[in-house]
């Protein structure tokens, strides 16, 4: 029996993040019950990114091995059915048993929301990190090219995040306002082969000082290499403004359901 | 004491739309008891729409007389921070005593949101109308060309709309593909002077029957005038697709907050 290989996008709002626990409500656990009853046995997914509690996404990547035939097709309709209405199946295809996205992920894409407005929005208060002071776009993307690159990203990491190599490149690191016709929202769009924790919300927080006038652009080379701590880059955005909108893999993708 | 205009903004998933009601959650009561708090006397709101239960809004007008002395940026500082996170002021200006938007409005513009796609999206959820069928923009546009003008649309209101005068002017009924960077939506955006109960989700039932190839673009024109039923017209599309963007009022508009 083949392996499934899904693409799943979720509303992070009411989810204690991707990785299953043991008394919260997780995707993969929400995901693993979904396949268990169409399965008819334990089902354990291998996923291509743990995202935080409250993190969004659209193009998540998620491995299973079936216990039953049935084609990519029916897996996603099925699980579509079964699953909650704050997550969803957007695409299935088979591969191996045992695939492990993770260890075939060529990059991935995230896009962070922020909301620059000195009055808060009903309808972006789960998608955007609301800021109250303009925004410099332009000094933000001034500071946005001197990241972009093979560096270490040490500063740009959870304090409890212990991993030796701290070495990433970041291929595109793009700042662009307006979101949906609205001009108030800075939206910034990361490609990146590997992200540490918080990696993601690190690099917005640092950006969006630049963006108000409390770091200089130019400053922020500064904080690549091995010699930059935590401390010295700026504050890990919240949650609810990040997506994680796309994993690429090795495998070649005629993925669609 | 002057009154005060404020622009509302909601996320009308949880309401029960806008009219006070004695015992639902409406936007209008829970405005209301914001002011209230403020105002140390109940407050009576006038609101430019009614809009309906599920309906969102990005530019509803609302204007109440002030029983205390606030400038009007206080006003919608102070109505923030006691209106719950799903609904905010996000402008205001003073108004004479006892203005009301309703009868002062030049016209008002909706977006209407249709998510076409094989599988449902998470994130769209409460924002968007799922519909499976691929979709024709250009045929919709092609069919919403001829209901700009003015034009009796009694066949687009809802069923227990009992009004006399059923003629009203679309000056602009626009259908665009895209919406976010995200192709599978197709938008619809109308602005008129005045809508009848349900107009608006029940043009966009219709041009979504054209999108879906269940009816011909140029059939649409005979569903105008003193002939056409309801039954003729397509179906009322959901509440969660609509967004009220802006009412354009007849006074001078310096009323950013």
């Amino acid at each position: 029996m083949p392996g499934v290989l899904c693409t799943v996008a979720y509303d992070g709002t009411a989810f204690s993040g991707w990785a299953r626990q043991p008394s919260a409500r997780t995707v993969q656990g929400t995901l693993e019950a979904a396949i268990e009853s169409m399965n008819g046995a334990p089902a354990r997914t291998r996923g291509a990114s743990r995202t935080d509690r409250g993190v969004h996404a659209l193009g998540q990547r998620a491995a299973f091995d079936a216990a039953r035939e049935i084609a990519a097709e029916g897996w996603a309709k099925g699980l579509n059915a079964a699953l909650p209405e704050d997550v969803a199946v957007v695409a299935a295809s088979e591969c191996e048993a045992g695939y492990d996205p993770r260890f075939d992920t060529v990059d991935k894409t995230y896009r962070y929301l922020v909301l620059s407005s000195p009055l808060r929005d009903p309808l972006l208060r789960q998608r955007a990190w609301w800021v109250r002071e303009a925004l410099d776009a332009r000094a933000m993307r001034e500071a946005a090219e001197l990241l972009v690159g093979r560096h270490d990203f040490r500063a740009f990491r959870a304090a409890d995040d212990a991993r030796e190599n701290t070495v990433r490149t970041i291929s595109s690191l793009a700042v662009e306002r307006g979101y949906a016709g609205d001009p108030r929202v800075v939206v910034v769009t990361v490609t990146g082969d590997a992200f540490m924790k918080n990696m993601v919300r690190i690099l917005t927080g640092t950006l969006v000082e630049v963006g108000a006038g409390r770091r200089a652009p130019g400053s922020v080379g500064a904080l690549l290499g091995e010699a930059a701590t935590r401390p010295d880059a700026g504050p890990t955005a919240p949650p609810e403004g990040l997506t994680l909108l796309e994993v690429r893999l090795g495998r070649p993708a005629a993925d669609r359901a």
